[in-house]
């Protein structure tokens, strides 16, 4: 895979200055402060030992992928039926070929991220059936509610990434929307995006998708999509979603490989267990990516949650998923591979104080353990079940903060600051020191749903709360968009594909 | 200072199985995870070298108090009217005299806390003139208020410490409040508190109390109360403030000393500079209590935040604070220092997403940071301007879970869970395995506020938000109350004390 085309045919189609609507934001975050390390060598030790006993004692299925079960067998696995299990340390040699950071590239190379290393990636909250606002309530999202989404995102400066599934655009039929989402993500943005996983079709229509807006020769040597896998927790693979992610990687595309585990349901109720059996999945679906295609983009997933003890209701935010986030950073470092972990998750109905808390919980052990792609960064409530307009715009304003957070602390000069202290001494305020001026402009986050008023201020402006001023601003951020420009024999190609995929079979609502 | 003598008399003043309102909660908690390594030794020492800097060259002053200045002088600080400026590794030196971590008294021995290395303390926030709760809104904070919290604090399970001004009692004269309020945690709470700091006189009170409760020989041998002690910074120290810190040091009893620096008003806007200046007041206070007597405990204490560019408003919460209790924590341990810092703190005016964002994004860094004592863990709103009643038992529940967090992650056999793996097998689930089951009532942390229902039922449940259920949360707390059995010859003296020391001067409202 090639990163040096980065400027491919794509990015000549428009002039550089109509697109780029924050100038000031990067096309992803850099982290410069360390990772947070958890546990000891014994304990990730221990940890992956757990992971390799259970692939050799217990294995996983692959149901419905005979061709999977055939590059399992050539790879010297152990096949019998369904059943695949693995010698310690075969998966981990296979899994080297994956490279630690790659580049997805964006329609506009400005905003090409990496993903791998020390560069984070965030993208909206994935795969919602309803949307949430204050004004109309919650119901069933809609196409238009999934373009307002990729249409915030593009113009948030603190979202990377266009995401995928933003929210089911349920007037669709169920066999028809990924077309027009992937349609959505490529018009009303040039942020990268994800593409559809629910049917091995639809993955080949979004890489085929993408090969008539980069150019398929392009695609063949980067990654222009990504796909999001989840494993059938506990070690099952079925065939849908192992044909897709081989769909991904022999299109030389970057699966995101997920083991989705709600401890004490899909996997032990010992957070330990459940992180030595997320990692058992993950590199089983990590290596197969490897078999199909050696080299392949490819990014080790995680999806950990607990559950309410007195319902059985799955929960998030809480400590104990924190705390496997942490040592499941520490994991896939030791593998070399890109994580995908976290996100602004909650279980709350709306953007309350269990919603900020919640996804803040969430989001510090994401990033101070190193993940690199956050998926459900902005707008995610109600366990997933829910994409919500206020939430969105109040996680992105965070977001913000945690680029700040990660770029960690400047200690030159300047930052020191012994003019200021030369100029101020003893009991005199730095307010209008040379130093406070020359900086204060850049010095601090300015966020932009915090109220820092007065009290008397606050209260004169209506007493609103951080749900309600949010309510302005995902308003303010969808009439600021504007599609970027798109090339339009592209546009025309692209829209002719859909329409005759469309026309091709008949509509299915399941 | 021994802590030998932990189980002293007072302890045996009640029957041990009245006074546990909660049985399962600890006294304190062990931090069992890493503290975060925020910067290499390059950068701690170029912190360390700043700081340095500033008191040779600019020093601080001490402003009314030429006993401290005697202390200096002796010491072989340089001091120039009432600036004393100190040579590189002189207060490192004196410091060194200071416990490395110590035990605060309660009067109910299994709620003495540790302070210091890996343990961490709880206490609620500190100072507000006001308090905030939904029915009654927003107003100035009574007697009746300032027993609430105590109250409160002595029921909820995560509250290791009853803290001090918990709000003002602004019905009761200035000059006497804190012979009611030292009274009211010896009254209605066996956790641990702390003392006035307002005036000398008032300092001396509230460890004369003590000497009432304790017995005068315990107090000179052990630290039973603490005296929050705020620098004026830049590098002042008015007299009010140090002849407290004195007195605390003096009586054995630890002061914890607080720079509180708002960046670009009281301290450089770029946030190494003032850590810097933090470092180097902090080390100042310290060292004077070691100079008034030498092994008294000691808490170096920070309080740093950032403030709107655009208003000029404080604000809190914000990332630059954060990276700048990451950092204090690293320097706080290499002096061997107990900390103070962080807290729940935000500048919303309500109990809403803003307020837990920030407050989430307080705590995490003191956390992780390795700060051993958390005031202003709950209740805190508006800059502090705010004592809330719904946001205290939202705190609180944050609490709990951050006892699960600093837990860390078991990983002997039970939790790695080989035994449920084999039970269940793939494509099964673990909700009744024989592992569940054996582990399922504390598998996880049990959310006291958080909804976790299905959005039907949370619907008809009233689509309450977390602050509303929060209100019921809090009146529960308070209803649970009980006052912990006291001695009654002991409390007969100690309102006999009050009577007398309110007697003896005129009410004065300033």
């Amino acid at each position: 895979m090639s990163d040096t085309d980065a400027a491919s045919a794509t990015g000549r189609r428009r002039p550089r200055q109509r697109v780029r609507t924050q100038p000031a934001a990067p096309a992803f975050l850099r982290r410069r402060v360390p990772a947070y390390a958890l546990l000891a060598e014994d304990g990730l030790a221990a940890l992956e030992r757990q992971a390799e006993r259970i692939l050799a004692e217990l294995g996983v299925e692959f149901r419905g992928d005979d061709e999977a079960l055939a590059l399992w067998r050539n790879a010297g696995a152990s096949v019998e039926g369904l059943r695949v299990r693995f010698e310690p340390g075969q998966l981990v040699e296979i899994i080297r070929s994956a490279p630690q950071c790659f580049s997805q590239h964006a329609r506009d190379p400005r905003h090409t991220v990496e993903i791998g290393r020390d560069a984070v990636v965030f993208a909206p909250a994935y795969g919602s059936p309803f949307v949430y606002d204050r004004e109309q309530g919650r119901r069933y999202g809609s196409l238009e509610d999934f373009r307002n989404f990729v249409k915030m995102s593009w113009v948030s400066p603190w979202m990377h990434h266009s995401g995928g599934t933003v929210c089911e655009p349920v007037d669709v039929p169920v066999n028809k929307r990924h077309l027009d989402m992937v349609y959505a993500h490529m018009r009303h943005s040039a942020k990268p995006f994800m593409g559809s996983v629910t049917a091995p079709e639809r993955a080949e229509d979004s890489i085929e998708m993408c090969r008539i807006l980069f150019g398929a020769d392009f695609v063949d040597r980067n990654c222009v999509i990504l796909g999001n896998i989840n494993t059938n927790s506990p070690l099952i693979f079925d065939g849908v979603m192992s044909k897709a992610l081989r769909a991904y990687a022999r299109a030389n595309q970057a699966a995101v490989v997920v083991p989705f585990i709600l401890g004490g349901a899909m996997g032990p109720v010992t957070t330990a267990g459940a992180i030595a059996q997320a990692h058992a999945e993950a590199m089983v679906g990590v290596a197969l990516t490897q078999l199909e295609r050696k080299g392949a983009p490819v990014i080790y997933g995680n999806f950990l949650s607990s559950m309410s003890l007195r319902s059985g209701a799955p929960t998030f935010g809480m400590p104990e998923p924190a705390i496997a986030y942490l040592a499941i950073g520490q994991l896939a470092r030791r593998l070399g591979l890109p994580l995908r972990c976290g996100g602004a998750l909650t279980a709350s109905k709306l953007a309350d104080a269990q919603a900020a808390q919640e996804s803040a919980d969430s989001l510090w052990p994401a990033l101070l353990g190193g993940a690199n792609f956050i998926l459900h960064a902005a707008g995610w409530l109600e366990g997933g079940l829910v994409m919500g307009y206020e939430k969105f715009a109040l996680d992105c304003d965070h977001l913000g903060m945690m680029h700040r957070l990660l770029d960690g602390l400047a200690l030159d000069d300047n930052a020191l600051a012994m003019d200021a202290f030369r100029e101020v001494g003893p009991g005199k305020h730095f307010l209008g020191c040379a130093h406070t001026l020359a900086n204060y402009t850049t010095a601090f986050y300015d966020p932009e749903l915090a109220d820092n008023d007065s009290f008397e201020q606050w209260r004169d402006a209506g007493s609103r709360d951080a749900e309600t001023r949010a309510g302005a601003r995902w308003k303010a951020l969808l009439a600021a968009h504007e599609d970027p420009p798109l090339d339009a024999a592209i546009n025309e190609a692209l829209c002719e594909f859909v329409a005759r995929r469309k026309a091709a079979v008949a509509d299915a609502w399941y």
